[in-house]
Formats: C-alpha cells, sequence, structure tokens
C-alpha cells in the first residue's frame, strides 16, 4: 500500500510501479487532499482498499467522485496492516504518520519509510517494534538508502557514516544575505524535486539535520559518528566508513525513483529503463565542503537535539515543521525559521524514553510554542 | 603462506600480519633474490617452510645464512597445497608465479592474488579450476578489491565496472614529450608505492589494461563493460554500476595494506591502527578525465588482446615484462614499450581456449619475438 500516494514520493512510488508492469500490485492507496489525482491513481491502479479525508466531505459523493466504489474505505492502520499488504510505503510528510507506521511495524509488514518525521520523533519505539516484530525498515531518503546499500554484505557495523548534503540554494550565500531570502528562491532546489516542506527544510539544512538523527536510529550508530559533507553536485548520496579504513559510496543522478525502487525490490535489482545510468563518457568532478552551521543553524540545531534524545527531536520536528508553514504563508522570514526553533528547544523540558502519548504531547506542546512566539513577536 | 615475500606486496602482507598479532599464523614464506630480507623476516616470523632459489647456492651454506635451519625446504607447490596452509598470498610478478598459483586453485587454498600475470595470460584456466575446488579468489589489486567490496552482499552479478587510474606521472605530458621520459621520471609515481616494474605498467597504463582483462575473469564481465577512468586523486579505487543504475565505490587513501588485510580477513574488518582512515574534515575534491588511448597506447592494445582472448593477453603481458626490462636497463626509450608489444601482437598467431603448456609457449614465443625485434633494430 502507497500511505502519501498523491504527494511527491506517493506520485514517483507509483511511477516505479508503472515502469515495472507485473512486479508489483497496488493493494492499497491513501491520500489526504488532492482527490483529482487520488481519482487517476483509483483509476489506473486499481486498489481493493482507500483510504482519504472524510472530514468536511460527504462519503457517497466523494466515493463516486473518486470511481472508487468498488474500493472497501478502512482506515490508514487497517490497511497498513492488512493481511494483503506485503510492504506499506510511508510517503506522507509530517508526524501524521506515526500510527499507520507502528500499524504496520507492529503488524510485521515491512516499511519503505520516507516519512522522516515519525523516525525522527519516535526512532526509538519504531526500531523496537521493528526488532520485536521481525519488520525491515527499508529506507526511502537517498541517503539512508545510499548507507544500506554500502552496508549490504558487510558483517560489521560502520564506524563512521558521512551523509552527503547539496546544501541547498543558498550555499554560497553570506551570512548578511540570508535575512531577505524569499520563499520563491528557497523552494528553487538545485537538484532535487521533492514536496515545499522538505526543499525549505533543505535549504535550512533542517532536513540533513533530521537525515542524521534517522541514520543514529536506522543504523544504531552514534550521532557523533555521523558526519555531514556539502557535496553540491548530490551524485555521491552517502558513504560509509569501516572499521579498517575503507569506504563505500553511493553513487546515481539525483532522481528519487532509484531509492524507492530498491526499498521496493530488495534484495533483488530491477532493470528499469526510466531510471538514468551514469554518463561515464562525461563523468564530472565531485566536490565537497565543510558545512557552515553559523550560517546554517538548523543543522546544528537538529544535531544537538538526536544527541539530547528523548523528547527533543520530537519537539524540533513539530517546532520546524510549524515554522516553516509560517515562512510559507510569509509570515516570518528565512533566518526566523532557526530562531524560532531554538528558542522553543531552550524552553523544552525532555522526558526520557517517552512513549508515543508523550511524544504527541511534546509535538503539540511545541507547535503551540512556536504559535506563541509569533504572538509575542507581534505584541 | 606468502609467496614473494620479500617484493612490495610481500612486505605490505607481513607488516598486516604485524599490526594484528595473533591473528595470523605464516606457515611458509618464498622468496627468489633479496635473501637478507628473506633472512629477517625468518627470524620474525619462523615459518614452517620456506622456499628460496637455489640456482647457483649451496644448499646448506644459505639455509645457515637464513636462520633457516628448523625449516623445511619444500617446492612452491609443495608449499601452496600444504595441509597447515589457508591462504595462499601469491606476491610474485610475471607469469613464474602461475604453477604455484595453479597447485594452491587445485588444492581449494583460498589465494590472496596481487600477481597480475598469471590471471592475465590463464584466467580461464585458474577461474575453471577455481570454480571446481571452491577455491574463492581473493582480488588483492586496489581496483578488484574495491570493486569486490562494491559486490559484497549483491544478487546480481555488475552491469558495467568502472576502473579508476591515476593516471600515472605522464598524464598532463603531451604525445610529443612523451619519448623523452627517463627511467628516474618513470619510477616516480605520484600515489601508489609499489614495484618497478608496476610502477612502469602504471606510467604506460598498460597495468590498467591488464586490470581490464583480470577484472574481466575475476568478475565474469565482458571486457567491453568495463571502462577506464582517469582519477588522479586515486581515492576512489573503482567503482560498480548495477542494473538499476545505482553505483557503488570504495574509497580510501591509497595504501596496499588495505585490500591485503581485507583478502586476509574477509568476510570481517578488522581494525588496524597502522591503516589510515580518510580525513572527513579535510575532504578533497575528486576529480575525473577520459583516458587518452593516443598518448598511452598499452592500454588499447591490453583491451585489445583481452577482446580477443585466447593466447593473446599472455603474448601482450610477456612482451610487456620484456620490453619493461629493456626500458629498465636503459636499452629502449619509454614509447617503444609500446610499439614493441604491439608489433609482437601483430605477428602472434592466436591459439584459443590455450592450456597451461600453449601459454607458455606463446609466453616463451613473444619474449623472443621482442628481443628478435629489438636485435633487427640495432642492425
Amino acid at each position: 500500500m502507497v500511505l502519501g500516494s498523491t504527494g511527491s514520493i506517493g506520485r514517483q512510488t507509483l511511477d516505479v510501479v508503472r515502469a515495472l508492469p507485473g512486479r508489483f500490485r497496488i493493494v492499497g492507496l491513501a491520500a489526504g487532499k488532492n482527490l483529482d489525482l487520488l481519482a487517476e491513481q483509483v483509476s489506473e491502479f486499481k486498489p481493493e482498499y482507500i483510504n482519504y479525508s472524510l472530514v468536511g466531505r460527504d462519503e457517497k459523493e466523494t466515493r463516486n467522485r473518486l470511481g472508487a466504489t468498488r474500493c472497501e474505505y478502512l482506515s490508514l492502520e487497517e490497511i497498513a496492516r492488512h493481511v494483503d499488504v506485503d510492504i506499506v510505503v510511508i510517503a506522507t510528510s509530517g508526524v501524521a504518520g506515526l500510527g499507520a507506521t507502528l500499524a504496520a511495524v507492529k503488524a510485521g509488514k515491512n516499511i519503505a519509510l520516507a516519512n522522516k518525521e515519525s523516525l525522527v520523533a519516535a526512532g526509538e519505539i519504531i526500531t523496537d517494534e521493528a526488532g520485536r516484530s521481525g519488520t525491515q525498515i527499508l529506507p526511502v531518503d537517498s541517503e539512508h538508502s545510499a548507507i544500506w546499500q554500502c552496508l549490504n554484505g558487510e558483517k560489521q557495523a560502520a564506524r563512521r557514516i558521512i551523509l552527503t548534503a547539496s546544501g541547498g540554494p543558498f550555499r554560497e550565500y553570506a551570512k548578511e544575505q540570508m535575512a531577505g531570502i524569499t520563499i520563491e528562491q528557497a523552494l528553487d532546489h538545485p537538484s532535487w524535486n521533492m514536496g515545499k516542506k522538505v526543499t525549505i527544510d533543505s535549504a535550512t539544512l533542517m532536513n540533513k539535520g533530521l537525515e542524521v538523527i534517522e541514520a543514529h536510529w536506522l543504523f544504531k550508530i552514534n550521532v557523533e559518528d555521523v558526519k555531514v559533507l556539502i557535496h553540491p553536485q548530490s551524485i555521491i548520496h552517502s558513504m560509509v566508513e569501516f572499521v579498517d579504513g575503507s569506504v563505500k559510496a553511493q553513487l546515481s543522478y539525483p532522481d528519487m525513483r532509484l531509492p524507492i525502487q530498491y526499498a521496493l525490490s530488495y534484495p533483488d535489482r530491477l532493470a528499469n529503463p526510466d531510471l538514468p545510468h551514469l554518463d561515464w563518457s562525461n563523468f564530472s568532478d565531485l566536490t565537497f565542503q565543510q558545512p557552515d552551521t553559523a550560517r546554517f543553524p538548523c543543522l546544528q540545531l537538529a544535531i544537538e537535539a538526536g544527541r539530547q534524545g528523548g523528547t527533543y527531536p520530537a519537539v524540533l520536528s513539530a517546532a520546524d515543521e510549524v515554522a516553516v508553514d509560517l515562512f510559507l504563508s510569509r509570515r516570518i522570514g528565512f533566518v526566523d525559521i532557526a530562531r524560532l526553533v531554538e528558542q522553543v528547544l531552550e524552553r523544552h523540558r525532555k522526558t526520557s524514553r517517552p512513549s508515543v502519548e508523550e511524544i504527541m504531547t511534546a509535538d503539540t506542546w511545541a507547535r503551540e510554542a512556536v504559535l506563541g512566539l509569533i504572538r509575542g513577536d507581534n505584541k
């Protein structure tokens, strides 16, 4: 099933399924907002189960509009643990995916996880449950897929993980220029085609910080042993260093369909005519820089929250989500994102080894704390 | 056992053994020329079996000089297949290693293979025998070790292999400058510390061509699907492209001790304080160029010989060995190496699927053919 089928990752997941006819069957589709696209997907992939938001909608009319009269409407959790489902693709953004993620994990379904926020906020719970149920977490982020591919077949854990980052559109900006950054500039990412929230997070490097925390949980590595390296070409998607000093890297043109397909086909690899191959007769130089946390404080905030653990990552993630929303609705400036997140983290009192309820409470608290700060600013 | 223990790879193999006390035991040592160093190694590693050239030497006197009175003298083949031996490190250069290699392979011993020439000349025989006996060929060349590491855990074969090459000291030379190259210039390799023969082969790119043929046999890949890429920093040691467009690369500072150790420790990796780790806080750019076969014709000659197969690779390798010797003894110029090899290949009549005897005959023929051409030149 694909949870979040009309978003960027959801659509690309269906592109992969379409390119490999006969290989995968779509059992369930779930989407929140874009009913027109969901209707097209229902018509093309003919899922048995469907989920969409019923808030403010007439159920019968909506089902007709979706052409989904033959689909059974189930809750996200019901689809995620359904006996017909082998892999649950979690392609929503935000902590909203946590319930379905946990339902799938507890039912022992393998999850292709593109949702950063649930792993950041509840990494310990998800990975513990996965260990218990035998669920395999198949990373879909290009960076974590790269690390996973590099670890394939290795008997020892990574000594160090090197997460690469494009550096976003403001890599070369002077510190003084950062305050004047507009939404249009921030949404114009140089190498990846992604959703809005992720694109802004890439511009602030918050995205990379969240990925450090994800890597910590996915690969059982200390936050201190995850190193971030700016690599503007986005060809090397990440690297793994081993105890003997050997390093493996995974490379490709930036295209999310590759990590999505690998998560679905693992441990096999499938030829897909739609996926680009590197052009070796015209292979460009690969450059690297150190990240500048003075200009991109979100990276350091995330690493610090990951190091502190407990409810800090949930608060970081929720505060960032609200701050990015405020930036996208032109209510705050680009540099305010980091400032607000930092202020909220400073006010937070951590709960160690939190339950799902405590994580959700911290999440709600953080969202309100950002809005409270904004109201204070406007007084 | 270490066959060729006083050469560059042999010495570095013993460095690895020394750095990991208690992990490996040296059962046998064999060396050709450097008796003083062999004596030191015998004293340090106390092998049970030993082999050295007896040509022109008094056996008893030599054993005393080596301090090897407690070692049993055995032939190379006897040591290679001895019951106490688990891994045979083939660290000689030249086709002379072929007999011991085949003895080890037929006895089902895993071989850590640093000897290019035997695999180039007799790749089909060695890999066929290894398949029959269950011998694992553990590559020791940094490039083939890189490919092997990248293939680790993969269920599908490589779609393409990208062999990287430093480009040698004459990478930036104009074609007209090549004729004036001296031995001293050719032996001054920018990034690797190797034996003389290999260093000259690196300068002509013959080395890379031989590696294409080795990769063809080791990884069962068509010669056409092995691509050579110049990478002056020698940080990426090679790459593997898979059917889905994903590429894996292996990186490290250039240090032969890493691939040697990996061959010995596989499938484990061992922490070794002597092995350098990449400095991520100062990680440099990686650059790439296409190889220029007009200036480095040896590369194309080798690829062509590999494509033709049969006895061509044996002739290429033998002719090159003699030509490099002639260059090192100042009897021919740098560009004559490629010219002589090409002329010998042109005169050769191929035997398909040759036996070991036919390979040795072709080898001898090629050596005499080079010397014949030289005599003709000097008339």
